[in-house]
């Protein structure tokens, strides 16, 4: 059986007394965690994982946070993925169709297979928790970047 | 092939300008939805439903916000749920041992077939996302009431 986990991010991230816990309630939801590689990713975007896959779990969670500018490479997920955008706005686009603004509240459900890119607006930067699911051991494949162009586009909109 | 969809919350709830949105960072994530049932939940809380169960998703995700004082009955969950806290602060317990304070930015991996409740503070209200994974067509099998002496005794700890 398995104990109950409680993973204490912002215990690990910094050191804060009770009081200014209290007293922090519009301070960011979770660190910003370790940069997100050049090779899959645009701009300055941070990863914090949440949650690994385990027996009961088929997918892995992580928050994270596009600074303006940052987006994801296109890619797609075997077998989907969830988005819970909690701080900011910016884009989710599926190829082949309109950039969709997202902002602060809003849950996408991408659909597996579908080539897609994610991102915080050139002006906006965007926080988003990510529920993977995997299929066997993969739960992404990585594309190319997301153009100068393209990305100018879907901000001019 | 399933498009992707998202969910506007902030729209269906209320109509507010662009200017109100971006001015609104520190606005709750997400609208407190419907109260839930007396039956299962002892004094105010409430669910906003963020994302069915479908074919690529073998889980449902829901916002619960509990005012002070409001808490879950005793329930099990027969493939574990995990509980991300975005506001607040509250406890959850498991049968048999101490409660644990939680509070914005923790994460509980809740393990099957456990008896548990969580819920607020008597002082604090708590809100979480949770992630409720199905075993078949069940994800929690709901038990009595957490009685006022258990919540009052971990509210004194």
């Amino acid at each position: 059986m398995l104990a109950g986990i409680i993973l204490p991010f912002e215990a690990i991230s910094q050191t804060k007394t009770p009081t200014e816990m209290t007293n922090n309630q519009n301070a960011a939801l979770f660190p910003k965690g370790d940069k997100l590689p050049d090779s899959h990713f645009t701009g300055n975007a941070f990863l914090t994982p949440l949650l690994a896959k385990d027996k009961n779990h088929d997918f892995g969670i992580g928050n994270v946070t596009f600074e303006t500018g940052a987006r994801t490479n296109w890619h797609t997920h075997p077998r989907g993925q969830v988005l819970i955008v909690t701080e900011g706005a910016g884009f989710y686009q599926e190829k082949g169709k309109s950039a969709r603004p997202i902002k602060k509240g809003d849950v996408v459900n991408v659909p597996e297979n579908t080539e897609h890119w994610h991102g915080a607006a050139a002006a906006t930067k965007m926080v988003h928790i990510a529920i993977t699911n995997f299929k066997g051991d993969t739960n992404v494949v990585w594309l190319k970047p997301v153009s100068e162009i393209d990305y100018n586009t879907v901000n001019k909109q």
